[in-house]
């Protein structure tokens, strides 16, 4: 088990990533001295629930925990206000009050959901996170929590730093192939973003990353979940360095929308979106092995890296402008440097994202 | 105008006391530099916003502010997740951005909805607070936002402290009487708590407060906000000293909940609640006098101080109970050790509470 701990000031805390420790939760929440007292509310979802809920449960009451669960439906409609009031009128049923922690037993979307909860339950209370995705290893540092509006995503939510963290490796094991691909993505971007070793070693490690090799995925969550604790520290409310997490996104949130979220995963969009703004550096200056350095990275994960030729460009484009607004054209974007170096510049043009588009069309479609 | 500074490290903030400032608003939105690129939504209600809504939007727009608005229906219901969903999509359908700031206009439910907004939006933008009651001159320091739930009130909300609180002492004198003199109970309070010279104060001043003579208002205010003020900075998130807060509050929830909140204004019923509060502490050896003097206060600003003789004392009990939960028959109360000084203990027996209640529907109903 390793430790990483996120430096907030008064709200920092620890991620703890190992195998088995969903089984060890109740010795976790004693560590962190929680009251036994007050109830416990785990939410979790339908994909979640059968495989891992019940050994958080048994963990937390053998310790002497009371535990109450909330399952919501798997996927992104759970995201919504009216699962919100569903989950808090749980709470208040159950008597939660202001010692009580709310876990969240599962990937992004419960993180999210959870967060959101325990952010606003009696104006805030303990907030646990069990990530059960690798993509969460994104999520689940950072704080930022929300709900969707059904205008726009993510646009009721609070900032709000868990408790601690439980990173259990061993609840990887059950996810599907093209969910782990996914979420080696944002490990990747991870280490453009900050830290061209990691890069390097997440290239060297991708067979045994896929093929979810327990000590090599403990290494890279604690490395990946490392750079993201390291930007938010510095900048806890994304006033300005944390838009660096955003490499590939601004085009892979358009990639989603234009394929009607669920053609592209998350993290096979902001794949493609990482080698289009590889491209569009070359394109200003950087050399070629910028882009292909990039690209064959992340085809080493199995990931896409060429634009999908049935994706409307003019779509794509009114995509990214209702995502970010360009203003007189131009839009800002994080584009590479070198590996492990990113730089945010707010110049580029509509007619610079519309060259790339198109030439990404014509790559090759590895997946 | 007077300005008192609430003290909390990063957080900290002005409340703006005096005459005509929402006709200044604008001038005030330039003096913290908020920017005009981004729309601001003012949130009112439907009694204030005939009112004095007009001038703030002239206000603002004559600084070249752009505004929206969006009027709720006065009253305890707009305080739910079903307003505040209407209200995020105002904001959303209005372009405010993160650099946006929200305006509550309006009393305690205003303030209470409108912050929860401004905590929850993009999550959280600029909070403003222009108060429109007097009793607003106690919800509006201390940064707790919330709506009800149907199974409970203030359950879904943040501990979220605005920007400035522009607090118009004009915009008062259209205010019934009757809920003058129940904002002036939490003024009182604020003495009672905290300040034996400003109690005494409250007292020989009662009649000019009550006819809301600018100059004593803008100082019975600055006071009453500046106990406030001090508490919160001392415990921000609730966590001891600011249940001192809830004097009165007990047996006055009590009240509220049993004559089906609208037979008694809030300011009422904890001014029979205070009266209770320092019968008790008589009762466990206080001098006969900490009770008269409290009595002959809030008398003095036409408040009820003897119990109603038609709350039935099981229901008033049960309303407790669900309230605070007694432990083994015993709950935590605030007491009166002094004029201008409390306690807080956690032994007051139902008893205890039982025989109040009845000496007090003895006394005197003097409204």
């Amino acid at each position: 088990m390793r430790t990483l701990e996120v430096d907030l000031g008064d709200r920092s805390y620890p991620i703890y990533i190992g195998g088995d420790l969903l089984e060890q939760a109740g010795a976790y929440f004693e560590r962190h001295e929680l009251t036994k007292k007050s109830p416990v509310l785990i939410v979790t979802d339908t994909n979640v629930a059968p495989l891992h809920l019940r050994k958080v449960e048994v963990s937390l009451q053998s310790s002497g925990y009371r535990t109450v669960h909330h399952i919501v439906e798997a996927g992104e409609p759970s995201k919504s206000l009216a699962v919100f009031e569903e989950v808090m009128t749980t709470a208040i049923e159950s008597g939660l009050d202001r010692k009580s922690s709310v876990v969240a037993l599962g990937g992004g979307v419960v993180g999210d959901l959870a967060g959101f909860v325990a952010a606003s339950y009696m104006r805030g209370v303990n907030f646990i996170q069990m990530p059960t995705t690798i993509l969460a290893h994104d999520s689940s540092v950072g704080g930022k929590v929300a709900v969707n509006h059904r205008l726009a995503k993510n646009m009721i939510g609070a900032f709000y730093q868990p408790e601690m963290v439980l990173y259990d490796v061993s609840s990887l094991q059950t996810l599907p192939n093209r969910e782990v691909r996914a979420g080696l993505s944002e490990m990747v971007k991870h280490g453009l973003i900050w830290d061209q070793q990691f890069t390097d070693w997440c290239g060297d490690n991708a067979g045994k990353l896929l093929s979810l090799d327990p000590e090599t995925l403990e290494y890279g969550l604690i490395q990946g979940c490392g750079v993201k604790a390291k930007v938010v520290a510095a900048d806890e409310r994304e006033q300005g360095l944390r838009a660096i997490l955003n490499l590939g996104h601004t085009l892979g949130h358009a990639i989603e929308a234009t394929g009607g979220y669920g053609e592209y995963l998350h993290g096979e969009a902001i794949s493609i979106g990482m080698a289009a703004a590889a491209l569009i550096a070359v394109h200003r200056g950087k050399e070629a092995a910028l882009y292909e350095r990039t690209v064959e990275l992340l085809q080493g994960f199995g990931l896409p890296t060429a634009m999908p030729v049935h994706l409307d460009e003019d779509q794509l484009i009114s995509a990214m402008m209702h995502d970010k607004k360009f203003t007189e054209n131009k839009i800002v974007f994080v584009l590479p440097v070198q590996i492990g170096k990113v730089e945010i510049v707010s110049d580029v043009t509509l007619d610079e994202v519309r060259r790339v588009i198109a030439e990404l069309k014509g790559e090759r479609q590895n997946v």
